[in-house]
């Protein structure tokens, strides 16, 4: 299908791109880039990819797809430097956790010499690295594209294919929708699992100590790496803050509700919660 | 070890209970009490137990330990039924997840009749019922035992011997110690995921839909069943109530550090949390 991917960024995301196009197409040259050199002496090593190099021309130039799997504030400076060696039918995209501002600084970069379509793939974990990728990564994952409303068709076809071969099921938003609706199912989950852990920090007692699988599972992903969530955060300020504004009168009426014994009133709360809860299980 | 062991009701904890035991002492009389007829059936077809019946006195007569294996709200009523027929050397336990409410009643009921000392195995799921009992549910899990003043040494040994077959690491807490703990790392972190459901029930779009592993870990606890939160959270109202304000406050520092995009602090803060969630791994 693509005959050259270059993915620019070697880390989980990228790393699994990697093990993942060469698990689903032999034919596609892929070419990996990495800032430092003993990442790149490690990606020679394991012969997944045909290029691998801290040079970036030799990565992005005649590639068709360019993927950015570097950390969103490191974006914008790659772009700079991508941008004057692409081929003007190169597509460029990315597997950033936040769109706007993704979209908005990189659709002005690639103006004129290649077509930037935002993705994110909706897969990862607390873990972070080559050394956690892997080739079934993106498998039954969503993958939110967000077209701009210069991309074409053709343009869509081949980025929602790319996506698709390696597992992906497509879902188009707005770069504004996007940023909404991932602030309230994975950046505000991130802020309160965070929050629960500093109030257990907080307590005179080691609560710890008497946390079950119920306290492991709610507060996991507070392991996910500081740097990459204060990026994710600081470029989804606006969406975040209206939803942990959200999140705190729903516990504010919690604390009403136990205040003034409405035990009816909280038990339609809780039902009406596992409801919701119990509808996520019947999907795939 | 126990001669006679009597179970009081056989949902996911006392079915577990009459498994585990089981499968650890061949030599213990295991009696089970149903409300119900057809829960009876079911126990008998089973042929785990040795005694299962509806009749509370069969059951719990000469026993040496009984556990009160019901929801919160009907253990006033069946102590008072079960004190007039137990032996004044019984020991009575319970498996609540909340202790002062449960110590303060029962400690009452069964003053001068048997001595009651309150458990709380730290096991469980967001299942319930029988069908999702199993004899190790308890193996590797903490068991925080509540003795009051009067307790004595002896029957300290008989409650924690009991809980440690099974598979639990033992903890003595206050009451209020307990109540305090557990409202910070169950009761709080399940308003918190019940609070995280309704705000993708708010949403104009299907939020759900683009949720990942992340969101379905944080949530997963939502799917309790509501009437046994409603009870826990209606019994331990002040601890909850108290970690519910202090997450509240975390939540408005959040937003004030996105607000004055503070991201020196938030790093700091995902830092902190993050290495107080790490900590949680390396323990069994």
């Amino acid at each position: 299908m693509i005959s050259k991917l270059a993915i620019i960024g070697p880390g989980l995301l990228g790393g699994s791109l990697m093990y993942a196009m060469r698990a689903r197409s032999a034919d596609t040259k892929i070419a990996v880039w990495a800032r430092r050199l003993d990442a790149v002496e490690i990606i020679r090593a394991l012969t997944t990819a045909d290029i691998a190099s801290t040079d970036i021309a030799t990565v992005v130039s005649d590639a068709e797809l360019i993927v950015l799997c570097v950390p969103i504030g490191a974006m914008p400076s790659l772009a700079e430097k991508i941008a004057p060696l692409v081929s003007d039918s190169a597509i460029v995209t990315d597997v950033g956790s936040v769109k706007s501002f993704v979209v908005r600084s990189l659709d002005q970069i690639f103006a004129g010499k290649a077509r930037f379509v935002g993705s994110h793939p909706m897969a990862g974990s607390e873990m972070t690295g080559l050394s956690a990728a892997r080739a079934d990564l993106f498998q039954d994952s969503v993958c939110i594209i967000t077209p701009s409303p210069q991309t074409s068709p053709t343009e869509m076809d081949l980025i929602s294919g790319f996506w698709q071969v390696l597992g992906c099921r497509i879902r188009i938003l707005t770069p504004e929708e996007h940023d909404r609706i991932v602030a309230l199912v994975s950046h505000l989950p991130h802020l309160v699992a965070a929050a629960l852990m500093h109030l257990t920090r907080d307590a005179q007692s080691d609560a710890l100590e008497f946390s079950g699988n119920g306290f492991r599972d709610t507060t996991r992903v507070a392991s996910g790496a500081p740097e990459m969530w204060t990026e994710i955060f600081a470029t989804n300020r606006e969406p975040l803050k209206n939803a942990a504004q959200a999140m705190i009168e729903k516990l504010q009426r919690a604390v009403r509700l136990l205040e003034t014994c409405s035990d009816k009133e909280m038990m339609q709360f809780l039902t009406q919660a596992k409801a919701q809860r119990d509808s996520l299980r019947s999907r795939k």
